[in-house]
């Protein structure tokens, strides 16, 4: 029997291919298809599904627009639980910062506003530890 | 042109659906086929698929092992980077936790072993200060 498991069920809802790819791009305030379709390279026909699944699982939300003599199109807006996938992004970046970047480094820095110093996924406990390594970590099974 | 982009990197390593929950086994010290294949539920032709990427992009390694009268196997292990994913799983489990889960709970809590509290994973400049919002971030382009 496979474990019940939040991580499962998180990929289960933004694990497919280009999933996590097209929210980064609405975190960037891309919206429209076409901008996101550019700036993903992910198949029409494919992030045409993605975007139906994202928004049917609540991640995204739509919202119509309309250029001048063209029809109503839907535009993309993150939801308050899309945007709660900002650490799972963080988390991914530094990883791929750290792993697989060539010897120019990061094409990126992300910078906290307010002070302007890099931003990084840690772990910390609620009683503000930082977790160093996963061996300081322990799991309890409440649900088997 | 698709973004280059560290989060598509990652994704591109360990974002193959699957991998991430090899990756989970690991860090909950199952290491054989057999074992891991259980938990995950993943098919074996599949999953044995994810173990030659992972230890390819040096995310696993394997270790020879035998049992009284078999053949020698390989079992796998978690290399440095592989472990360095640990605030990816706690991300995605935190998320989870929050919008995938019943009335039930989540089915798991994953405390510091120092002191017992919950983990998370929170998104920290490296001033010190907790990020609450994505709206706090500012993304410096280094490299087009």
């Amino acid at each position: 029997m496979p474990r019940t498991c939040s991580i499962a069920r998180t990929l289960a809802v933004v694990g497919e291919r280009w999933s996590l790819l097209v929210v980064r791009e609405l975190f960037l305030g891309v919206r429209r298809f076409a901008d996101i379709q550019q700036a993903t390279g992910a198949p029409p026909a494919v992030l045409s599904d993605r975007l139906r699944s994202l928004v049917a699982v609540g991640v995204l939300e739509t919202r119509p627009y309309r250029e001048q003599g063209a029809r109503t199109r839907n535009e993309y807006r993150l939801t308050a639980a899309g945007r709660e996938l900002a650490p799972v992004l963080a988390a991914l970046r530094d990883w791929g910062d750290e792993h697989c970047c060539e010897a120019d480094g990061p094409p990126v820095v992300v910078v906290h506003e307010g002070c302007g110093a890099a931003v990084h996924a840690r772990m910390v406990c609620d009683d503000g530890h930082r977790v160093e390594s996963p061996r300081d970590l322990t799991r309890r099974v409440l649900i088997p």
